[in-house]
């Protein structure tokens, strides 16, 4: 029996509803004004090279928080939380296969696993939209179009790849206010890693994008890109390792962060 | 045989002599301009843990580069570097004790240590200078006096303690000042962590410093207090790991990185 979205106006009743299992939906709107975070979840052996590259390419991977080995509580962002119960979908890796989405993952905990809680960029669209300045996909009611770049990221230990962005058309002048807001928010992507030339950064054809949906871009308008939550995804798939555990797209962790704790 | 100071103007320099042997003294005042950075080695096993005590502590620890397992390499801050001979002198700790103090640690090198670059307020205080703010233990000749405070660090597994902080005094408009210029400077400790009221961080005495030496404070100045250094060391001391290697007291690692480019 699924809970009335419409009531999970907190981070707190989001978690508790996730925990009991009566809310396995997506995230995006919900608990507004409240950071949500993407999740990765690694044993110990390769918890020190994954934060390694997490420093290394803080634009696609800011960490919000990172757990102490063995425990599920993220007591920087969230100190009543259990990362193992508390997101509404998870997913389960194995040699960089998908094998399961559960939504509740305590009977695959280890007393080594770390969890890693990377910034979203929900909390960046809202500071765009205070600031006037409107989102493509949004008013399109589909997902963010996302693209793989040939920019490389920083390789660590096992952890290698190219950067994923995700992409928001803008006006000349709005792209110039968009740069401004998002730089405020640096634990969330931040600034842009690039601005109208995609074809510069690997990107032949922005009406097909490698993850989401497509937008229209006018002949008057800025393809304007940020560094994506999608890359750790992505550089842990190919990483081969024996168990992963995320969270299911669109499915974040909720914290107690507000997204303007988050500002410059 | 000890070569002129004067003649190490850059870090490739600096570097080189301490390869060869040919200078085993202090760092202060070498390479201007290039900025330079405290040393800390683990074996792999402690990694994870220091690496995420650094992370949730950036005033006293702001990483400047974190090397790959097995690798001596400081890629991102001196690629042609090598932290096993590339200072002038080093500390090895056994169990927390000062064991011995060579000036290369080739021999004690092991395939799975990683290197911390952790920011120095070198740094900063040429930056102070270039602003025209003074510092007193630069006039008297002495080092920097450094407290130990009753705040404590955020702990993270065998890693935990207080901060240590440094202390310059500066006449109220002067304090002003120096927190917007270090401000600029996060890498290397940013702005203070506390001005004007010692007792409530613990310390009860500015004539007596835990490190360094004492400077007098006149009735119209304040004590401005930043996040210190010696802070890991100080943690790594207690951590009574059975091997840890540093660099020693004011032989630091120039890198290839400009002050400058440290800057915001």
């Amino acid at each position: 029996m699924s809970i009335d979205r419409t009531t999970l106006t907190n981070s707190a009743a989001v978690r508790q509803a996730c925990r009991e299992g009566s809310f396995t939906d997506h995230t995006a709107g919900l608990a507004p004004g409240f950071a949500q975070a993407n999740l990765v979840i690694l044993p110990r052996e390769h918890a020190f090279d994954f934060l390694q590259f997490c420093r290394r390419n803080p634009k696609p991977c800011p960490l919000l928080d990172v757990t102490e080995p063995g425990s599920p509580l993220p007591s920087t962002i969230a100190p009543d939380a259990d990362i193992r119960t508390d997101l509404p979908r998870y997913r389960i890796w194995e040699h960089g296969e998908l094998v399961d989405e559960p939504t509740d993952i305590s009977d695959r905990w280890q007393d080594d696993m770390v969890g890693f809680l990377i910034g979203c960029s929900f909390t960046f669209e809202a500071a765009l939209s205070r600031a006037g300045l409107p989102i493509r996909h949004l008013e399109q009611g589909t997902n963010v179009p996302m693209f793989r770049t040939n920019v490389a990221c920083h390789p660590a230990g096992v952890f290698a790849g190219p950067m994923v962005v995700s992409m928001r058309p803008y006006a000349p002048a709005e792209a110039i206010r968009a740069v401004q807001v998002t730089s405020r928010y640096p634990e969330v992507h931040g600034a842009p890693v690039h601005i109208g030339h995609p074809g510069l950064i690997g990107i032949s054809d922005l009406a097909r994008p490698d993850y989401g949906d497509p937008v229209p871009v006018a002949d008057d308008e800025l393809p304007v890109f940020w560094a994506c939550g999608v890359t750790p995804q992505a550089v842990l798939a190919a990483a081969d390792l024996p168990l992963a555990i995320t969270h299911a797209p669109g499915a974040m962790f909720v914290s107690d962060l507000s997204d303007e704790e988050l500002g410059q």
